[in-house]
This record gives C-alpha cells, sequence and structure tokens, in this order.
C-alpha cells in the first residue's frame, strides 16, 4: 500500500500530468446523445474518465454535485469512484469542516464507504475537524488557504497582525502535516497568482491543490512555478467545466480528452520554460 | 408560507421548548430491541421523533452520521426529514462551505431533494457560500462563530486587532443577515458559556444554534440568559446523544421522550429565573 504522497507522485511520472479533472456534472448539462439513464452522472463520468485516465493525475469529484441528485447520486458517485482505475488518486471535495465525533463519521464516508483516496477539508474548526482523515498514511487531507471564489477575502484576506488568514491557515496545515506524517496538503487559487508563491513560502512541503484554471480563469504560469514541493511533487491542477463540458455534442468524450491533453502540453510548456 | 424565523418562533411557543434533537444516529449504538431492519437509522429516528415532537422545537440531523452509510443513509435522512411533522423546522447540519456555483447544488440538496428547512454552514469562504441557502425567506442559515470542539481555538480565537476570529464571524452573519432579510443565524457553542454574551452583543437580532448541551456539557443557564433575539426568538438548543441514547433498551423511545421534556422543563426553570 502507497501512502497518497507516493500514489500522486508515481501518477503525475507515469502519465507526464499534473491534470486533476472536476468530476462535478450537472444533470441538465449533460450531452443529449447520452439517451435516457437511470445513472446519468455515472454514465456520463465513466466515459469521461475512460478517455482520460492516462493523461491525468487525479480526480476531484464534488460532493454537492452527486448530493444534488440524492440517494441515488450518491450510488452513482461510489460507483464511480469503484470504477477510476487504482493508480489514479481520487480525492473527493467535501470541504469537510466538523467536531472530532462527527469528523469520524466523515471519514468513513470518503473512505469506507465511497472509496475516495484524500478529502479537502476547511480550518475552521482546528485539528480535531482533520485528524480522522489522515489516521492511516494512505489517505490526505487538503485544507483551504486560499480559495478561488470572488468573496474568498470577506475572511481570508483579514489580517492577524502582520500575516492574513488565508497564510495562517497554511501554515496550521504545515503543522498539521508534520504531527500527521506528510498527510497533509493545501487548496490555493490559481484565481489569486501572487498568492500561490507566498503560500509556497510557508508550506514548502504540502502538496497544492489548485482550483480556478478553466472556467474560473486563473494563471497556470504562477501554478506552475510556485506549485512544487520542495521533493518534487507537482500541484494537483483542477479544471472541471473546461474538460467535461469541452463539446455539449456526441463527441462529449474526444472533446474532453482533447481538453485534457491540451491542458497536460500547457502545463509542461511552462515547466520546460521554468526549467 | 412562513418565514424560517416565524415557523421557529411558533413552534418554541406552540411546544413551549427550545429543546433541538440532533438526529444523529450510529448503526452500532443502535438498540438491539430494534431488530434487522433495512433502514436502521431511519426506524430508529422516526420512533425517536413519533415520541418528542410535541416537546421540542427542531430537529437537527448531522449529514455525516447518514451518509457514513453511503446511498442507503442519505435515502433514509430524506424519509426521515419527511416523517418529521411539517410545523416543526428541520435543521441539515452540513456545515456547508464550497464556492457559489457549488453552494447551489448544496442548497439543491438540502432543500430540493432533502426536505430541510435550514442548514449550517462555514464561514471562511465569506457571502457566496451562504447567498445560495437564504434564496427564499421561508430558508435559514446558521453561521459557524464558535464551535464547541476542543480545537476550535486553532483558528477562530485568533485575533483580528481587538476582535477574536469568532467574533467576526458573528459580525459578518449579522451583516449578511441584514442584505438576506434576516434568514441567518449563528452556531454558537455552550461549552463556551462567556462568549455566547459576547456573540448575543455583537449580533443582538440573530437566533442562536447552541450545540455542546449534554455529552459535551456545556452551561445551560448562560444559554438561556444570552440565547435570545431581541424580538424574542430563543435559541436552539441542542442535544443529541444525551437524548436519543438515554436508554439503549427496548425502551428507548420512552426515554428519548423522558430526558428531551427534562431539558425542556430545566430550560424552562432557567427562563423563569432569569424573569
Amino acid at each position: 500500500v502507497y501512502t497518497f504522497r507516493e500514489k500522486l507522485r508515481l501518477a503525475q511520472n507515469s502519465n507526464a500530468s499534473w491534470v486533476c479533472v472536476g468530476l462535478d456534472p450537472v444533470l441538465d448539462r449533460l450531452p443529449a446523445s447520452l439517451g435516457k439513464s437511470d445513472k446519468p452522472l455515472l454514465e456520463f463520468c465513466n466515459t469521461i474518465v475512460d478517455n482520460t485516465h492516462d493523461v491525468v493525475s487525479a480526480y476531484k469529484p464534488n460532493l454537492a454535485f452527486w448530493l444534488a441528485q440524492g440517494s441515488s447520486g450518491v450510488d452513482q458517485l461510489q460507483r464511480l469512484i469503484e470504477h477510476i482505475p487504482d493508480d489514479i488518486p481520487v480525492i473527493l471535495d467535501g470541504k469537510f469542516g466538523d467536531v472530532g465525533h462527527t469528523a469520524e463519521l466523515y471519514a468513513l464516508a470518503a473512505y469506507g464507504q465511497l472509496g475516495a483516496d484524500a478529502v479537502t477539508a476547511n480550518p475552521y474548526l482546528g485539528v480535531d475537524a482533520i485528524s480522522p482523515f489522515v489516521a492511516v498514511a494512505q489517505h490526505g487531507v487538503f485544507l483551504l488557504a486560499r480559495t478561488s471564489n470572488p468573496s474568498a477575502p470577506d475572511m481570508q484576506n483579514l489580517a492577524l497582525g502582520d500575516m492574513q488568514i488565508y497564510k495562517y491557515a497554511a501554515k496550521l496545515a504545515a503543522g498539521w502535516d508534520l504531527e500527521y506524517s506528510g498527510t497533509c496538503g493545501v487548496v490555493v487559487g490559481a484565481t489569486y497568482p501572487g498568492e500561490l508563491a507566498q503560500i509556497r513560502s510557508i508550506a514548502p512541503d504540502l502538496p497544492f491543490l489548485i482550483p480556478g484554471i478553466g472556467a474560473q480563469g486563473g494563471d497556470l504560469r504562477a501554478a506552475v512555478e510556485h506549485g512544487s514541493t520542495a521533493d518534487g511533487i507537482g500541484p494537483i491542477i483542477n479544471s472541471s467545466r473546461g474538460i467535461i463540458y469541452a463539446s455539449s455534442g456526441s463527441d462529449f468524450a474526444a472533446a474532453a480528452r482533447e481538453a485534457a491533453l491540451t491542458l497536460r502540453d500547457r502545463i509542461n510548456e511552462c515547466r520546460e520554460e521554468a526549467g
């Protein structure tokens, strides 16, 4: 059994890719060509996976998109994760944040029921809310530092003395990573490229999960330049809508593959330029 | 159609109760007398509801406990909420916190699929992450200010100038409540009784959701003294394990009713003492 870090590194190396696909399907945006299915989200995403798994290094389903279809959606999510090849890490994006007793139940849901490798979590409740997700090193947790949404500064940019809260969150994550043996990472929105460098200096060893590429329009160059850990684990650069909805026609699977490849190649060009 | 505030006030008045029951069942703590059921969480909680609905003013299922049983758990949660009498508000405790586009999907899950009246949410992502939950006044959102877990101070007690983060969260919630027409409340752990008074002074109009009574051992007197809004909406005083596991025997339903009644009466005595 690999640790989460090792599994991620192996997938990045074998597919020469830092691309993560956000598996966030919305029922009324699915291609008409899918036809009638009683598991439409699953059918759509399985096809995306079948056409991208050799050019990406992670998948990130967001729980909300599946829970929005009730119990059927959760059933489809469980089947989707089962369908994803074992060598590609799956990060369940649940932004979990609850008291310890309850976080244990979320860990059971994410790992035991759904079969994810890692999760995203919110730092607001402190370490109690995190530790159940990293009780064993084959799992990992990505703590929200700077999110990619317009109102992120409402709280995240407030100043704690000379340090803004989002930087302090990265500092907390770095401390928890020491305490929990290299199982932590941070979420840093690429919509705020200057902040990637700052967070990298605070948390040199933590893998970055970077949303906001694509539909949200982040800065790829900064993501590549500051994205890697000191020991060479690349950033997890997520694109969701830019890949899964690359075409709304019957060619959606080929178009998704093409979009994933294009993003992989753009990232790899940036890597060569950066040396 | 009542607003959430009105629905809560009516339930508090008609049952003379500020008690909220946390419907957080764990499979291996259910009474043996339940026997074999393919929907054990539902069967257990339906029985709790049948025996308490006239002495409480809210129910608060925590999503984690249901999601820990996968799609079946989510199906049971949906059926449970359907079973709860219409005049008792249901707060889905999901501590949601995601970007606007995704928060919309969580609102669809919580209200459209599961049928809850209100949710709990995390303030870390700012107002984008909140607004989809309060798009209409029949719904409400309780923002985490001070949580009841031991590591809450890791982030919540940090000082922003002369104001700690948990107070700032209450201030944000008060602002959002003005923007979204009286649909916001705050979560304030009763394990930190002094803080109830501080948060009440920052947010005089916001209903309080107070966990930490019972198994977590909070201070009931402070919850009563500072719990009500300026216009007389009482606090939502939650007990989960202290009520649902009041007995592990075949008398669990009667014991749960007795525990809910005892808590209601203790609260009402505190109210009389406080005048």
